[in-house]
């Protein structure tokens, strides 16, 4: 049977055409486009959904997940989530037996690269779709093992993650239909010309690792999942140990999905851990694994990295980087000063997207006058404090803090200022959560520093710690702002400014940074966003990561293309 | 001035927009196409053509390479090449300042950059057909550092070296672009929608190093060359030590074409040593340099990926693998081993797509009947001894031995016989050159082995060196096939049988072990060729190269995308 009988004759590839058509279309015009509603609302979602969805994510509690008990396993179960909110999550998930369960997986995996590009998106699709209609139990188990707040676990975790997994799989139909499947060439000859059919065939590379992290374990990790999934590898994913629920549930998802589409689930295994047990490192280290995601912390990054290429592996890292704000000017002052305090107070500055750093001149030119250093110091800490001033209303946007880590630099502010003569503009809140309280809930602190105080502003915060940085213009604002980039990566940046050439300035500084540049940002859209098909997240050009969601690098490399010649 | 003003201003756009059409159409479609004819025939190249080129040749030896003293040096010269046909050519080159030329790459950079893909690429196609009025001065150049015949260097390190680079080119500005420069992103709001502005700017990684190898100079140099510079990147050509002069005429080529057309010279520069200087590791570590081209042995090879790993540089390797053929059956016998008999004669197995190991079963059934093992390789012996009996014109198919280590290998045969208890089936024969009395000229030596004598047949004999390998059967061939390769590497395979059943087995073999496959190979096609445009060279998909020419992967790295969005 050729690849293109296989592919007409699964029933699944017509049932999901149209939004592949979509998916695919809105990438190559970078337009807007999105397939799953961002906002909760019962006339989108149904009047029961969100019930439904909080009784479905409770029901996982205090529990075995029966869902994942097909899985290869040595009989033994981890599992020490605990949610930031506080409740223990008490969920047991089976332990993975990698012996059996790589072997499986490259098993699994000649039928699935057999199938061929189309079918292969097509079954992903299923997957995003089963996924999407359990969003409200995804946002409740986004909320309790990342800390986010519910309508953000809720549109990060599940239609956004939904989109950017949409994306991943449209990226890399498109790349896999780029290599025709059979052609024939012709040379011409002295008498006959020469004639040979050239068959390329699409090859995955091995086994994939996503290994997810604790803050956005479904919208980091989407990405690679489905565009592994999606150009042939099995993937085991690797949770971070402190939010195994939401892929465990997208794991089980995925394999229910697979076997009702006559494929094997080993194709999709949850590998959970408990704290400290290091598995990421151990899969990394199995000579099946041929691919690895990875989204957290810079050293374990930097040494996947360096032992993937020294064993053939591709890795795409996100590790960390240090969000630059340059502040010249602005003729909306209000504006400007809500849309950073909303930057900063989101999710209490854990996105890897959060701006920290912000530089700003001795005086800034503003609708309301000009502002000095000082004084415009004291109007965001003014903003981010009215934003945040009704604790109900304030958790909503920061979310509970995460970890210790994050909960030790919200106690830092103070220590930072003193290390180098700075001056604490806003202390950090904490929140009490009126439903949860055990819950640490906490607000962004400001810190004021000189220019010449890298030895604190040039490292990442994770977590409610923001740098106002004194320079002496715009103009070492913006020398600051590439150098430190370059040298200690950022996921995103902002510039505000009134003056056109500023602006081109600073774009050239973003390009010459590697890093994606959102200007004068005083409505409804924020420096930590990045919508699927349009904005790419990251660059890769630059430390904070070596990817970028989702670019053709992203996907070309996760499949090979073999070729067969013979004369025709 | 807009990035598509700039475009249509430069008139170099204009003037290759036909080729570039054509170029990237080929590409799509993989069919045959060829820019540059590869038969150097006074009809196509001009009556003084021959006769003109290798009087360019000659001016060029015993004296300065003038063309590239305007490259930063320190006023110290290199230059140590000896052909391997005997001649020492003489050649000084002006050693490169790296404190001066990095810095004046990356200077370089900005106006390239913001020159856009398609002035870029129009560019880059101007160096090409430079290069191609200069093939046979480049033949010349090529035969006498990498020791092939005359006509195989006009061929491979011209029009064939020439359409690779016009392929590489093609690939990056399909890649670039793919991805549009502006867009207008509107979000459905509430009330009005919101509205943002994209701009998508395309960012090189910064300088590329180009590591040029002795024996295929151009070939296997251009695809990097050209991928890097298509993409923005500034290029240092590191080239091998013994093949310096076609890498110099190149550079100059292209330093010339650059500052016509308005750009600096410092975007391609030459970084020549002497043998032993280790100056491609000196580069490596340079921080400027953001992506390396290799082609060379696999102890460097992997040294580079590693290194580069840990530092954030892009590394694509050519290094060393085993080339393996099955044989089954045949209904051509003669066809078949008249084939290979080429195919290990052609520059004296010194093709990084040379056969070098043979399975064969206990019995080959072909047109003239059952043939044992050893009446297979008897028959295989006789074939070679009959293509290269003549030494004039065994000379034109061999070429010369380019270096020590080859000639070594020539003398290996019964000493490996004798490590395994193998027979040497044909020695290699020491052809006299008429013209060149210092040349050595070697005709291939084949040695039988046992399936277990893996300690010799495993590991590559660069050179006049190949294997008869005994297996109990085709199926043992084939597992052999796919374990060996998946270990040590292959750029190419071939397969032999008249049975579908065999051929489709060989095809999942070859998906298996990730090497291109050649079936049936009996007439003017051989397994050591690639055609650009179609045949991809390597497939990256196991030990032997991490790239191949040229797939998405090779280019879509090489430049990064930043965005900058603004509300409208």
């Amino acid at each position: 049977m050729t690849l293109e009988a296989m592919t007409l004759a699964h029933p699944i590839v017509a049932t999901h055409q149209g939004i592949l058509d979509d998916a695919t279309e809105a990438l190559v015009a970078r337009r807007f486009y999105t397939r799953y509603p961002e906002v909760p609302s019962t006339r989108v979602y149904g009047e029961n959904a969100a019930a439904d969805g909080l009784a479905a994510y409770l029901a996982h509690l205090d529990g075995t997940y029966a869902g994942l008990l097909s899985q290869p396993t040595d009989g033994t179960f981890v599992g020490c989530e605990v949610s930031p909110y506080g409740p223990t999550l008490g969920v047991r998930y089976p332990r993975l037996d990698l012996d059996a369960a790589l072997p499986a997986a490259l098993d699994a995996m000649t039928a699935w690269r057999d199938a061929g590009a189309r079918v292969r998106a097509a079954v992903c699709v299923e997957i995003i779709e089963r996924l999407h209609a359990r969003s409200h139990e995804m946002g409740n188990a986004v909320m309790h093992t990342s800390g986010q707040s519910f309508i953000m676990a809720f549109q990060a975790g599940g239609p956004h993650a939904q989109d950017r997994a949409l994306e991943a799989v449209a990226a890399a139909l498109l790349e896999q239909e780029r290599v025709p499947e059979s052609v024939v060439w012709e040379k011409p000859g002295r008498d006959a010309p020469i004639r040979m059919q050239k068959d390329y065939r699409i090859v995955p590379r091995g086994v994939a690792m996503m290994v997810g992290c604790n803050t956005f374990p479904t919208w980091n990790g989407y990405p690679g999942l489905f565009a592994s999934l999606a150009t042939g590898n099995p993937v085991v994913v690797k949770p971070h140990p402190r939010a195994i629920l939401p892929l465990a549930i997208t794991v089980d998802v995925a394999r229910t999905v697979l076997v009702e589409n006559g494929f094997d689930a080993a194709l999709v295994q949850l590998a959970p851990e408990n704290d400290g047990e290091g598995l990421a490192k151990t899969l990394a280290e199995r000579p099946e694994v041929k691919i690895i995601d990875y989204t957290g912390g810079p050293t374990f990054g930097a040494w996947l990295e360096s032992y993937g290429a020294q064993h053939g592996k591709l890795v795409y890292t996100e590790k960390a980087g240090i969000n630059t704000v340059v502040v010249d000017s602005t003729d909306n002052l209000r504006g400007m000063l809500f849309n950073l305090a909303f930057s900063f107070s989101l999710y209490t500055g854990q996105m890897c997207t959060a701006p920290q750093n912000v530089y700003v001149p001795e005086q800034v030119s503003t609708d309301e006058g000009v502002l000095s250093f000082d004084e415009f110091a004291d109007r965001l800490a003014a903003a981010i404090t009215k934003l945040t001033a009704d604790d109900a209303k304030a958790i909503e946007v920061t979310g509970a803090v995460v970890n210790p880590q994050v909960r030790a630099n919200s106690a830092a502010h103070q220590g930072i200022a003193d290390e180098v003569g700075g001056r604490v503009v806003l202390a950090s809140r904490e929140v009490k959560h009126p439903a949860y309280p055990d819950a640490v809930c906490r607000t962004p602190g400001l810190v004021a520093v000189d220019a010449a105080d890298q030895v604190v502003y040039c490292k990442e915060w994770f977590g409610p710690v923001a740098f106002l940085i004194r320079t002496a213009s715009t103009a070492q604002s913006l020398e600051l702002f590439t150098a430190t980039i370059l040298e200690h990566g950022a996921m995103t940046a902002a510039v505000y400014s009134t003056d056109e050439e500023i602006l081109d300035d600073a774009r050239d500084a973003a390009a010459e940074a590697g890093v994606n540049l959102s200007e004068n940002l005083t409505q409804g859209i924020f420096v930590n966003q990045a919508a699927a098909f349009s904005d790419y997240h990251g660059t890769g050009a630059n430390p904070a990561a070596n990817a970028s969601y989702t670019d053709a690098a992203f996907v070309a490399g996760r499949f090979r293309v073999v070729t067969s010649r013979r004369h025709v």
